[in-house]
C-alpha cells in the first residue's frame, strides 16, 4: 500500500500539498497513554520552516486537528486521526506557471505523472510534497512520547551539510540529557561552531540559487535488548521501509555503516562483557546496537543521507511532458536551501514508530 | 512478520541451519512463466562456497526441491515452494563447544537468545544463519527469470573489500551484456585486476585469523518509467525491506547516496531530455534511477555495505549468557573470510524480488 | 488491524459516534476513476435515518467532504480521505444519563471497555456505533462507481424482517435494471406488499419498546468469471471480512448457504453448459456464483443475518462496570427499532469493495 | 495473498493433491510452547479418511514431517514447516480420463482454470483440493495445544446431516469435559442415537452415487473477555477469513446466528449479570461470546454450512473446456459422500488459529 505502513502498528498518510488538508489515521495505537499537546507542537515545530535564512519562508502553521481515537488527553485506543489544514498554498500563480507541463528535474513529477497516469494533484509536488512529512511528525511525536514513558529516548542532529561534518553522538554513553540538550536547538547540531560554518554554507548555497545536502545521524537510547526479529521484520528492515518514505533520503546505514565494509572483523566485533551492575554490554558499538535484527541494548545508531533539494531558481534543462520538446525551466517559489535541518525531526519521527511498533510486540510493554 | 514479506509477492523464508531442511514458500508468483532449472541452478551455485580460498570449506549442495507451484517446467501461480535439505551439518561438534552459552561477538546469539527467551535453534547460527539466503536466492532467481523474459536485467559485483574498490557501474549506459559478462565470473567484479588485489586481501584476512568487509554495487537495466508508489511502498522501500533481510548488511544506497549529501543541487539534478529516439532519458543519473520511489527509466543503482565476518578465529572477549560471566571464546571450524563474493546475488535477489513485486502492479506487465 | 482492511485496496476507518468527525483514508484506488458527487450522495442517504417511522430520528447530514486523491471530478490514485463531521451528537446529556458505567445488553460497551482498559469514548457508541457504517458507505459507493463503469451492478434488498420474508432475487437472470428498481425504492424489497407488512412490524416493536432484526440479500451481476483466489483470499474470504464488519451482523451465507447443508450433491451441483452465444454458463446458481472462491460469471448472492437493535427502551437487566453490581438500564433516547433497512447499502458497501478488490488483480481491469 | 493468511500469526498454506508434497509455513508462534506429538498426530487423524463407509477409501497417511521452528519439543519461535508427502495419488489414471478438460460441476475446475490462464495443476483438484486442509489442521493442531495450555479448549461436532440433527452445545454451561467427551468419537456427535441416523444417510447417499452436506457446530470456552478488536479484525472476521478458506463452505453464523433475525431485542439481548463468583456473565448467549467483535467471556458458538461433495459418480451435464461444447461427465474414484465428519477438526483448527491469533495481542498471554 503506497501511503499505508502496517506492522504492529499500522498508519496511512493521507493529503497533497494543495489540497483541503493532510493527516494521518494511526491504527492500533496502545490505549490510556497520555499525550502532552504542547510537547506534540514544539515536536512539530521542529519541522516547521525555520524564521532565519536557513529555510523557505513560506507561512505553515501546520496545526493538527485531532479528530479520534483521542480523549481526556489520553488514547483511547481506536484510531487516532489527525488533520492539518492547507491555508498557505497559492495554486493560481502555481498553475499559471508551466509547473503542470515543465517536469522539475530531481522531483517526482515526471515520475509521479507515469504512476498516476496523469491524473496526480501536481500543485506543489501534490502527494510527493515534502509537506506530507507534518503527518509522519505528528506520528512520531505520538509513538516518541509513549517511548519516553518507558525512559526510551530518541534524537537527532545534523551530522552533515555539503561535506561540513558535525561532530558525532558517542555510540556508547550518550544519555537523555545529550539528546535533550540538541532538541531544544534551533539549529540542531552537537558542536555549534560547526553549526555556524554549516548555516553560512546554506546561505551561501542560497545567494547562489543553488541547494546543499546533507546527513542526519539518529540516536535511541535505553531500547531494551531483544526488540525486534530476524530476516524481513528486524529493526533495520523497518527503520528503513520508514526512513525511505522521507523525501530525498538516497542512504541509509546503521552502526559502523559503510565504514564497517572498510574494517576488519577484529576491528568490527563489539566485543560482550558484563559490568559492574552486571548488564551485558559492549565496548564499542559498531553494530549501532542491532545484531540479528534484534536490539543489543545498546544505543540504537543510524545516519540517512539527504540529497540537495532539487527544487532551485537556476534555469535547468528539462522536458515538457505534454509536448514531449526540450525546454528550460526556472523554478520561482522559495524553497528550502537545504531540506536536512527540517528533516531531523522526520527521521526521529520515523524511528519512533517503528521502535515503538516492535516494542508492542513484547509481553512487558 | 519475521521472515515473510508480503506485498503483491508474498514470501516466507523458513528452517535453521542445522535442522533437517530451509526453504521458502512464495506466494503470488504469476501463473504460466516458464523457469529454466538450469539457469536457476547457475544462480544458485554463484551464492554456494567457493572451491579456492576466499570462501568457507563446508560442502553445501543447496539442491533445491520444487514441492508446489510448479508444472511441466511452468509455475502454476499456486504458491510456489522449494525445499532444501541440510546434509552437511556436525551439530554434535557444534554443541560439544560451549557456543550454546558463549556469545560470538558480531553474531545473533545474544539478541536471538532474548527475543526467543532462549528456544531458538542455535546451532551453526540457526534461523539468522547465512544459509537461509539460499532460498533468498531461490526465490530471486525465480523473479529474476520471469523479469528477464520482460527484458530486464539485474547484476551486481563486489565494488569494494576492504578499501580496494573495484570500478564502479555506468550508471546511464549499462547495458544486459556488460551485466551477463559480470554474472560468468567466480570473482565477480568489472576489472579482475583489482579483483586479484581483492583476493589477495581476503586471503590475508584468513591467515592472520580475520575477516573484512566490502560493498555490493547492484544495477537494474530496463526497468519501465512509472513502477513503484510514493511515501511507504516506493521501490527504495521495498528494496530495503529486503536488503536488510540479509546478514551483515549495515548500509544501503540509491544513486549517488551518501554522495549525494555533499553535492550542490546543480550538480545533484539529473536534467531531462527526450533523445533521438522520443525517450525521455536524463544525461547523469544521480537519482540510481527512482525519484519519489517510482523509476525514472533510467537504470536502478544501489549499493550495499557488508560488514566483515563476525566468525573469526582469533580470542575474542565475550559473556557466558548462562552464568553471565566474562568470558575468551575462539570460534573452531570454517568460516568465510568475506562474505562479499557470496552477498553478490542475494542482493540481486532481493532486488529482482522487489521489481517484480512492483511490476505486478502494472496493467501491461 | 482493527479498522484498517489491506489487501490490494486498502482502507482505514477511523472516528467516534461524539468525537470531532468520523471518515476513512483508501489508499491504492486506481487513478483517473470519476466520481460523480450526487450519485455517491444518494447512495450514502440510503444508509441515512429515515424521515418516517422505521428509524430513528436524529439528525444525521452525513455530508462527506473529500479531502485529498480526487481532483477535478476523478481519482487522482493517491490515498483518497473523506471526512464526514458529527455535530448532531447530545453528549451532555449522555454522560450525565450512567451509560458510561451501565453496560447495555448486546452492545460492545462491556467488551470495549475491557479490550481498551477503560480508556475508549463510550459516548453513543464511540468506535463501535454504526454510525461508523458512514465512512465504510463511503468507500463502498467510491468502489460501486468504478465497478458500474466496468457493467458491474451490486445491488441489495430486505430479504426478511422478523420473519416476514420478501421474495428473493433470481440467482440466475437478475439484471442491472432489477437492480436499480430497487435501488430507488425508499423502503428497499422486491414486493411491496411484504415490504408493507415489514414496516408494520417494525412500527409494532417500536411501539411496545423492542426491536426487530432481519436479513439483506445481496447480488453482483456481470462479475467475470475468474475474479478471487483459493484458501484464504477467495472472494467470501473477503467479502466475510469486511461484512463482519457491520455492527449487528451475526451471520453470513453464499448461495445456496446453509439450506446447501441439507441438499444432495446431485441437486446442489450446478451443471456447466455452453449457451446460445457460447458463454459457459450453470442452469442453476447454488454456489452464488462462487467456486474455490473464485467468480463463476454467474451472479454472486449472498445473505447477511442482522440481530435485531440491542438498544429497546424496555427495562433490562445489568451490571455497573465500575461498581460490578447488577443494575437495571433503561437506555434513553432514540433508536432504530431494525438497523436493517439502513444495512442495505452497508452491505452493498462491503460487497463493492470486495469485488473492486479482487478486479484490481486482473490485468484487463 | 492467495493462500497465506497474515494477522499476528502469519501462515502460508502450499501444495497440491498430486504434488510432491503438501505443507505449511507459520510465523510468529510463541517461542518455549510444548508440542506433543501424538496428541497433534490424533488431531490430524480426525481429518483423515476414515476407515468406515462413511468416508473415501484413499489411504493417506498424512505424517507431517516439522522441518523447522521446533528443537526438543519445544517451538522455538521462528518460523514453523511442516510437510506432509504425497504418496498415495494415481495421476496417471487420472490423467487418463478426461478430467483435465472436463470441469466438475461444484468444484473449482472451470474457475481455477481461469483465475490460472489454465497453468494450474488440476490433478486430484490440485491447490483447490480438500487435502489442502491436511496443513490447515496442522496448524490449527499447534494452536490448539497453546490455547489449551492456557484453559481454552475448543471443540465441534456434526450438527446437522442433510436435516438430520444432533442436539446443540449448550452455549452457557458447556464445559472442556464435553469437547473432550466428543472428540474422543469416531463420529463427532453429541447424541450417538442422531448420529446412527445420519450414517445410514451418508450410506444411503453413496449407494445412490450421490453425497449430502451438513453443518458443523463449534464452541470455545473459557475465552478470556476483551479479546478481539472492532470493525474489520474482530473475532467473527478473523474466524470467517479462515473458515472460508475450508473446500466447501457456503455459510456461517456466530451465536444465534440467522436465527437472531428473527428475534426480537428483548429475547436476543443477553443480560449481564455478576455471579456469585463475581464473575461478569450473561444468562443467555445469543451472541455467541462475541459483541463488538471482541469476547464477552462466554462461550464463543458458531455454526458452518457445508455443501454436500461435489465430487459424485452419476452422470452429470458439464462442458469441456477446451472445445467449449456440451459433454457429459462420469467422476471415477472414490470420494467422500459427505465431508462434514472429516471437516469438524478442520473447523476446530480455524477457530483455534484464530483464537491464538487475537490472544498474542494481549500483554498478559
Amino acid at each position: 500500500m503506497a501511503s499505508t505502513w502496517s506492522n504492529n502498528i499500522s498508519f496511512s498518510v493521507f493529503g497533497e500539498s494543495h489540497g483541503p488538508a493532510i493527516g494521518v489515521v494511526m491504527d492500533n495505537v496502545p490505549p490510556g497513554e497520555s499525550i502532552d499537546m504542547d510537547k506534540l507542537l514544539q515536536f512539530m515545530a521542529r519541522r516547521a520552516p525555520k524564521k532565519d535564512a536557513t529555510s523557505t519562508q513560506r507561512r505553515e502553521k501546520d496545526l493538527p486537528q485531532i479528530m479520534s481515537g483521542f480523549l481526556n488527553g489520553k488514547t483511547t485506543g481506536t484510531p487516532l486521526c489527525a488533520f492539518i489544514q492547507n491555508t498557505d498554498q497559492h495554486s493560481q500563480d502555481y498553475m499559471k506557471s508551466k509547473l503542470d507541463t515543465l517536469v522539475r528535474p530531481g522531483h517526482a513529477d515526471y515520475t509521479g505523472a507515469l504512476r498516476y497516469r496523469g491524473f496526480n494533484d501536481v500543485r506543489g509536488g501534490g502527494h510527493f510534497s515534502g509537506r506530507l512529512t507534518a503527518p509522519l511528525c505528528f506520528a512520531g511525536a505520538v509513538c516518541g512520547q509513549i517511548l519516553e514513558k518507558r525512559g526510551i529516548y530518541v534524537g537527532a542532529h545534523i551530522a552533515e551539510i555539503h561535506k561540513i561534518k558535525d561532530d558525532s553522538f558517542d555510540s556508547v554513553v550518550t544519555s537523555r540529557e545529550d539528546i535533550m540538550r540538541i532538541r531544544e536547538k534551533a539549529f540542531p547540531v552537537i558542536n555549534d561552531e560547526k553549526g555556524k560554518r554549516m548555516k553560512r554554507d546554506i546561505e551561501k548555497a542560497r545567494m547562489s540559487m543553488d541547494s546543499v545536502g546533507g546527513v542526519v545521524e539518529c540516536i535511541a537510547v535505553n531500547v531494551p535488548a531483544g526488540i525486534g526479529s530476524p530476516i524481513f521484520d528486524g529493526l533495520e528492515n523497518s527503520i528503513a521501509q520508514l526512513i525511505f518514505g522521507i523525501p530525498a533520503v538516497k542512504g541509509l546505514e546503521f552502526g559502523a555503516g559503510f565504514n564497517a565494509s572498510k574494517m576488519l572483523g577484529s576491528e568490527n566485533n563489539d566485543e560482550f562483557y558484563v559490568d559492574d551492575k552486571g548488564h551485558v554490554v559492549t565496548r564499542s558499538n559498531f553494530a549501532g546496537g542491532i545484531l540479528g535484527g534484534i536490539s543489543t541494548g545498546m544505543p540504537i545508531t543510524l545516519r540517512v543521507a539527504f540529497k540537495p533539494t532539487p527544487s532551485i531558481a537556476q534555469p535547468q534543462q528539462t522536458i515538457d511532458m505534454k509536448n514531449r520538446t526540450n525546454e528550460t525551466i526556472e523554478i520561482k517559489g522559495r524553497h528550502d536551501p537545504c531540506v536536512v535541518p527540517r528533516a531531523v525531526p522526520c527521521v526521529e519521527a520515523a524511528v519512533n514508530i517503528a521502535l515503538l511498533n516492535h516494542m508492542l510486540q513484547y509481553p512487558n510493554f
